[in-house]
């Protein structure tokens, strides 16, 4: 039995007790958290529950188009007016280049990329995460009334301290 | 107290229970799941719990380049093996266009975006979701040996349902 098979067993027994009236596309508490896909992360250490927030996810928890694209939809369509950026300690992109990532891959996958990848490598946790609320305030569109806060998370002690930041948006 | 302080109140609680021996940066069920940031799609519903899975989120679940980069971290930094695509039903994508989107938040802004943004609007869901997977499966680097299947999950009941797709990957 496949994980995604496992995935669609676990499914069929939640629809049972599935009550879509506890749900809305509103996120109840009207937060956006942009954070990275690492399974160390989770809305459990946040006191976020089922229906709560929107999270956009990638890895690293950057702020590229699509974070920003979704992060639009989230504010001008759904309605949230607080934006968290979270990213973490002993990230899987502070540990390789760019350039390394592109060797490893094309190697294991044996032929080279059809379209180029931009891996967004970083060294600085605390500095990643100020350039990445930096470029969200670049939006023209990020209006200032959107809080933006910027934290990183340790994984090993699952705290979360914030990054100080001065948004200069008009 | 703004709800991003509700936040850090939960994580300070939150900490002084944290076992970072429970977690690993790989993914303890070898899974990634590309899923839309709604609120109504969470990993309770899909039996997944904190460290199972790598989750990349945006709004629809679409498979932009940044997930693609996202799933090639996943696959070959930190040994996922499988990928489900989730897009679902009432999705806001379904509900304006991108030119509707467009006009909606330059007006609401109050000025044009200075950086461009495409939304991804869709109207059919399960077609959306084949176009994902053909998406995923158009990059070089995700090679064959990587499962790929896509599915819609009804807001209503809480289902999800199997795309029929044949991957074309060689």
């Amino acid at each position: 039995m496949s994980v995604i098979d496992e995935v669609l067993a676990a499914n069929a027994q939640y629809k049972e007790t599935h009550d879509a009236s506890l749900y809305s596309p509103q996120p109840r508490r009207k937060l956006a958290v942009l954070m990275c896909m690492d399974t160390r992360l989770d809305r459990h250490a946040l006191g976020i529950d089922f229906g709560d927030a929107h999270f956009i996810r990638n890895a690293g928890g950057i702020a590229t188009d699509d974070a920003i694209r979704s992060l639009l939809i989230s504010h001008y369509m759904l309605g949230t007016e607080e934006v968290m950026v979270i990213n973490h300690t002993d990230c899987g992109l502070q540990k390789a280049s760019d350039e390394e990532m592109h060797a490893l891959m094309e190697e294991k996958a044996g032929k080279p990329a059809n379209l180029p990848v931009r891996f967004y490598a970083f060294k600085d946790v605390a500095k990643n995460v100020e350039e990445q609320l930096e470029r969200l305030a670049s939006h023209s569109w990020v209006r200032k009334e959107l809080i933006l806060r910027g934290f990183v998370y340790d994984v090993k002690t699952g705290r979360l301290t914030e990054v100080p930041w001065k948004c200069r948006r008009t």
